[in-house]
């Protein structure tokens, strides 16, 4: 087992209830890991925390010049989203613009986490459909690049084009050969990197220009706009969201499942890649908080990093019983 | 930190994506560990999974003969129920009986996780009520106690009779002074324990016979009640619940938040405590199903016992994506 380290403990009253453990890595863009806690070497699988790197394709094919894609478009294609009305109209629209049905998509339908959407569809007595689906943005992006390419409609297959250019964008990103694949919630696959992959990778959307070859291009305007558009990566309420709003432009933030989260510093052009061993999102959202506090890029007074840092967590009646307390050496860190 | 072992493996094609450490400890009527995992004196908040002990003092004071309680209500007292109809509609009529308000409750409003019950609510535009607290049942207990003491309304004050008396049958079966604790989600003190503490006092309950004094048969009553009614200490498709339907009355199970299981094994007169590091409910649900099954109270090729030790883990689109793999120490484990 790698060495996961200590970093994050839920307190309730004067008790430790429970420990979070887990490996993070602060690359930077010049070659060097900055900072790293656990074991920077652990094999994982990145989730939706690598979704701009999945995106690379339908950029730097030109199938998102052919389509006409905006900065949104892009932003959504990144997306773990919420299934809000903002989201599933954009990925409606999306598809006409294609001219494909909803069940050209490959992901599955899912109820909503949106309050508001999630009701809707409960009091008419509907079901979700895929276009809830969180990750419909991104299939949404994998069937424009489909289509440009004129490949077949299975595009979350292995050997399809589409996860052909996915695979190879994601170890020239991440600097590694993967070492294999597991098939995400969504049913696409998702390939394994280590730790310092993943950071590797973000410290090369970090450093990209928008100046520079065709993957510094497509790099550099997918970081600009998951920035732009924080509501469009994940929605109201989550971290994500939360989390960009509060650094206004100064990183861009991306969560996964089973507590996977990524940040892209463009300033000081690190990436920084965060697993927490036992896959529970409140150990990534306040290691990866703690991490931006330390890097400069959010204020340490800010309500947002108070809330994923600290709590407190509060029960039925709203009142405090617990709250968050990160380790010592996580704490401490300093740019 | 207490040295959680390595208990549960989470895999996703061919990678470990998480990991579950934790506690357990098997202890036998005699006065004995008959296996541990982990450190056994770890200091643990037994949340929920101690509602049976919580509930001791509503029968030993006399205040269930005298109310005429019956064993369903009981189990209902040691539930976590899903707040579907048929919990919400017993604790209804439980409150009628006491001749009180749902505003008497101190447990707070919560939606319930019963899927019929919530989009009844949700369609009907209502907010979910105290009755509709996981722990409303524990709750009405408390209430029929405190009118039976002729005490103050705010029961779940650390100082109130009712919590007096609970503190003091938690120490008595634990067989420890419980050196603190914290305010529950629904608000109620919750006192600390070792592992050990806890397995000690569900091999109490174990070895009860309903021969004895007043503590044995009020803890052979609560047992009893318990398997009698698996659907009122949970509720359809939760793991208390089922197991304890697949079991057919050899053991008693209840769950409690942030991973805590515990179950009550009178054969055997074993009493077992499981406590999850990281406080997800999967992995406290893996280890408890193989500790049921090497105790050979459960079939171990019972679907159930499928299901919450192996998975599969599913995707949206019900393709099986991982499983679930238990650690070599505690997968070889037999009585």
């Amino acid at each position: 087992m790698p060495n996961a380290e200590p970093l994050v403990e839920v307190w309730r009253g004067p008790f430790c209830e429970s420990l979070h453990r887990g490996h993070a890595v602060i690359w930077d863009a010049g070659g060097d890991i900055v900072a790293a806690w656990g074991d920077s070497d652990a094999v994982i699988l990145p989730r939706s925390s690598c979704k701009m790197i999945q995106a690379l394709p339908l950029i730097e094919s030109g199938a998102a010049a052919a389509f006409g894609l905006s900065d949104a478009q892009l932003a959504l294609a990144c997306a773990s989203h919420q299934g809000a009305h903002v989201h599933t109209e954009m990925v409606e629209a999306w598809l006409g613009d294609l001219g494909l049905p909803e069940d050209a998509f490959r992901c599955g339908p899912q109820m909503p986490n949106d309050k508001g959407a999630r009701y809707g569809l409960i009091r008419a007595f509907e079901e979700p459909g895929q276009k809830h689906n969180n990750c419909s943005g991104k299939h949404s992006g994998f069937l424009t690049l489909s289509k440009h390419l004129k490949a077949g409609p299975e595009y979350v297959d292995l050997d399809h084009p589409v996860q052909i250019a996915v695979k190879a964008a994601f170890e020239e990103t991440t600097g590694e050969t993967s070492p294999g694949y597991g098939i995400d919630g969504c049913s696409a696959p998702n390939f394994a990197c280590t730790v310092t992959g993943l950071a590797r990778a973000m410290a090369g959307f970090a450093a990209a220009t928008g100046d520079g070859d065709t993957r510094d291009r497509a790099q550099h305007r997918l970081t600009q706009a998951m920035a732009a558009y924080p509501h469009l990566v994940a929605g109201e309420g989550r971290a994500c969201t939360n989390l960009m709003r509060a650094m206004e432009g100064r990183a861009s933030v991306k969560t996964g499942a089973e507590a996977v989260f990524i940040a892209i510093l463009p300033e000081q052009k690190l990436g920084i890649a965060v697993k927490i061993e036992d896959g529970t999102t409140r150990g990534a959202e306040a290691v990866i908080t703690q991490l931006l506090v330390g890097a400069g890029v959010l204020e340490a007074d800010h309500p947002v990093a108070h809330q994923y840092r600290y709590g407190p967590i509060r029960n039925r009646r709203e009142i405090e019983t617990g709250q968050y307390r990160l380790a010592a050496g996580l704490a401490d860190w300093t740019l």
